[in-house]
């Protein structure tokens, strides 16, 4: 026995398939649900079904968005010369809060990755190597903004070769000591990059 | 700049109204309702919606339930004559999991807190006093079921009060040591509680 309300049950069902949200947590929303306004509980039922409705990837560089391009990609005030290779849309929002960056994107949607059965043509290559060879891109930096894990090297790798056709520079972010860590918690893997990658003192 | 689509900056905005959700757990959530099929989304939306529809308190013990009366209350399996006074319907789930409970509830909707500006007039008292009362009733043990908390306690006192001109038992859960807690993590109430509680060895 559980709730005795077969619709609360079927709100914990729902609510647990979410990530990071087990039965517990789910218990606590539905019935933190039960005692919301019914205007606020709508505005989230709708923000859901909206979201499926309206968001598709942006025409150029595949990031999410509500209209045909993205406001990135429409924005004239970016520098369309450089992109930065990313994994999902999520690394776009990460990246943009650096407040750094003031070129363009494209968004894989994904990293090779044998295991998961999940090859070249499953992610949005073929629209990167368009954007490359149109004769009015004026691309003249690819960043390979991947994670730094095996997956992401193979991708990197793999995108270099392709793109060593075009030419343009392809570069990869710095590897290195996060900003903050204690040197002895950075991994042996990581303190080998930082030592490779190191620069003069200016 | 957050993500660039206004549809789901709204979704993240509602998800993270949500207690125990903040604004990264809630990007998390939003980021996997765009990869979800859009029947699962819509299952969770319509959920939302019914939730919000079709639960209401049950008529006599104010459980919550999608009936006029809970499948408690209207269960012929259940013991009328003991009633167990909780705070709000999530206790029932947790004392059904005990499945060692075959009485009925009642569900107050919270306790006593000035601070809070709950008094006794804002919670189902009248109706327990109702039930109480009935010729009919039968109801010899009225457990109170609130928790071993400052405002708790004092619901209880409150309610020992009003309930004691009826011919009924009133009690509450003991209080002890938690099962499977090391004593020297028990504090003082707590272990005074268990002192005073102690019972013979059988």
């Amino acid at each position: 026995m559980q709730f005795s309300s077969e619709s609360v049950e079927i709100l914990i069902e729902q609510f647990s398939k979410l990530p990071t949200i087990g039965r517990k947590s789910a218990q606590r929303l539905a019935a933190h649900v039960l005692k919301m306004p019914k205007e606020e509980v709508s505005r989230l039922a709708t923000a859901l079904l909206e979201v499926k409705e309206r968001v598709r990837e942006c025409a150029v560089c595949g990031n999410i968005t509500d209209t045909e391009v993205c406001i990135i990609c429409s924005s004239a005030k970016r520098e369309t010369e450089i992109v930065c290779v990313v994994q999902d849309a999520e690394d776009i929002v990460a990246l943009e809060r650096t407040g750094e960056y003031r070129g363009t994107y494209h968004v894989l949607g994904g990293v090779i990755s044998p295991l998961d059965g999940i090859g070249p043509d499953d992610l949005n290559i073929r629209t990167l190597l368009e954007r490359v060879a149109a004769v009015d891109s004026g691309i003249t930096e690819l960043i390979l903004a991947v994670s730094p894990t095996v997956e992401g090297d193979t991708t990197a790798l793999y995108l270099t070769q392709l793109l060593d056709p075009f030419p343009i520079k392809v570069t990869r972010l710095a590897r290195g000591i996060p900003v903050g860590l204690t040197l002895n918690y950075a991994d042996e893997a990581t303190l080998s990059r930082a030592l490779a990658g190191r620069s003069a003192v200016s």
